[in-house]
């Protein structure tokens, strides 16, 4: 029937969560998976391999349609030699190198004219901004990791040679809030953003999101698509991709770019007519690209966080209570084990009443988690 | 960690729409198919085997914390064995069988004081309702199939031995319109309905639904949610039921049951914060039910359903024009071949302007069955 193949090299939640609109339109899913056992694999058709075997990388990519992403840390010669094969990808190596590089991501916002804090490359020597500052691994961080407060010279210089590898420093911004904003662009250059969101963050990781911004100007809220649209354009992005911002004062500074589904755009699979994982294989497939209106005044998302005290590794038990408390609440399970620190599901809940949207929330990824049982 | 295995029996496309909901609450589904091909078996874990393979159902079902069904066609002693053995079937055989047994079902709803046509059995022998009336297969009919027109005695008696089973004879309704309500209801006695729905037909088969009904009295959509809550808790159902409605002026007159998801609730997926498929899977493993709260002023559904002059089995390349066309509709292809008469997929879209709606579905549903092509 023509109907054609998406492979996605990753098979971790993201993964998982674009089942459900790939069943919906009967499009076929294969993921390239680590092990049978991860999240996406559980639920979809895969093979097990290692992204170090590139024969059977590239094998497996010569029976999809078109090959795409759920994570980063995938090495740039193979996302080129899947490209070289004949595949086509997306994003292209080209645009998703700026997800994978910070530093070659500030050189580009820089050169687009878009925000950046200020920042410069340290391979040892001078240092231009002040401390304290950030220092961040070139490559390879995530949800925080690869991301240090440093306090002075001293402290850098001793950083730089037990990593020896070149660092990004940036100023350290004193901001007021964080914010996310989703876009989608496909190969034809058709592109479209969600409505922007609260990105609330303990630890470096976010815990919960409002969406839209409760009280952002309209101004400011404009500015931030335009940052998204510029980017999307600039960067030649194919699929979905997360700009994450700051807040400062009147001022909106680019923090981080992710060019795959992201967590602080969970909130489309129930807020918005079209969720980023419908999305972003639209985007991939080269077809239009779907309304990205929200369906209901306010969504807020709740990540389930593995704690310390877990109590109960059993996460079926709670739904009798959390069903029972609050009917309309999403529930996203992974179908991961539980370990301290990590995403292992997330809920959703619309609504009008913002107040009480984030407590129930809370309440429940509270539960979830386990740090409280009632 | 716990989370159980729902069994289906059946793999047609309402198997496969149980997906989404299983894959986001963690569910595992193992589904009974006839075939690998069928639509729910290409997405979900599945044994292949026949019905009348009794062990090999019994073994499969062994390994399921329950068990249900997508479709009527399963035999009664199959279902009472399964429950025999010990493992928990929703709806109940005791339940399942108004859904199989027309007959049975107009003495339920007559027991339970619920309005029926008039009626009765027929073996032969004296007609008491007037000509033309409506013959019904006992068992085994659905969208409109085993429902004869018949005109006068002689035809009735021709059709009798042609056929040499008993009959359910109904009075020919003039009736105004045709809506249904579905019903969700759990073990533990826990009720919902979501709002009515008008089914709009053509030969039988339901073409488009629009929920909620436009310009219905509140007293007469308050009969509606009465009637299928008498009957779920009646009927002691456990999971989800379609009650087909006939309205006759001010009256209200029960056509069919059917206890299991059901096309006049597919709206729900997109339009209702919890849909049908969801809710089934959570009364069937006693869960607290979901809400049944419309997400926007209305949805309209239309069913994509093969014609004879189909121009062009691929069903995807429609996808381009439709989702650029309008960007909200959600697009349901249950990969099944297309043949005349058949259902293959379906589209929602959600809004307020009702006429805009009805007609946007109607171009997308004759562009998808191919009886247009611009």
């Amino acid at each position: 029937m023509s109907f054609p193949t998406v492979g996605v090299i990753g098979a971790g939640q993201l993964a998982r969560m674009m089942v459900p609109p790939a069943v919906d339109l009967g499009i076929s899913l294969s993921l390239f998976a680590g092990a049978s056992t991860e999240s996406g694999a559980q639920v979809a058709p895969h093979v097990v391999g290692s992204l170090a075997d590139r024969e059977a990388v590239l094998a497996w990519a010569s029976h999809c349609d078109v090959v795409t992403f759920e994570h980063e840390l995938i090495p740039q010669e193979l996302i080129v030699a899947i490209e070289n094969s004949g595949v086509k990808v997306f994003p292209k190596a080209e645009s998703f190198r700026y997800s994978q590089n910070k530093l070659e991501m500030r050189r580009k916002m820089q050169e687009l004219d878009l925000p950046n804090p200020r920042w410069q490359e340290y391979r040892g020597g001078e240092v231009e901004l002040e401390f304290p500052l950030i220092a961040k691994s070139i490559s390879g961080g995530y949800d925080g990791r690869g991301v240090f407060l440093i306090e002075n010279q001293q402290q850098l210089r001793d950083f730089y040679s037990s990593i020896n590898k070149p660092l990004l420093l940036e100023e350290r911004l004193n901001f007021d809030y964080e914010i996310a904003i989703m876009v989608a662009r496909s190969p034809h250059g058709q592109a479209a953003t969600w409505a922007p969101t609260l990105t609330v963050q303990r630890d470096g990781i976010c815990t919960q999101t409002v969406t839209p911004i409760p009280d952002i100007s309209e101004e400011l809220a404009q500015q931030t698509v335009q940052i998204a649209l510029a980017i999307a354009q600039g960067i030649d992005l194919v699929g979905v991709m997360a700009v994450e911002i700051f807040v400062v004062g009147d001022h909106l500074i680019i923090n981080e770019l992710a060019l795959r589904p992201h967590n602080s755009g969970h909130w489309s699979i129930e807020g918005s007519v079209t969720s980023q994982f419908e999305q972003h294989l639209r985007a991939v497939l080269d077809l239009p690209l779907g309304d990205t209106s929200l369906v209901a005044p306010y969504a807020v998302m709740g990540n389930v966080i593995g704690i310390e005290t877990q109590k109960d590794s059993n996460l079926y038990r709670p739904y009798l209570h959390l069903m029972a408390r609050t009917p309309a609440l999403k529930v996203h399970q992974y179908m991961k084990e539980l370990r301290p620190g990590r995403k292992v599901g997330h809920v959703t809940l619309l609504g009008n009443d913002l107040l009480h949207l984030r407590s129930e929330v809370s309440h429940a990824v509270d539960y979830l988690s386990g740090a409280i049982d009632e």
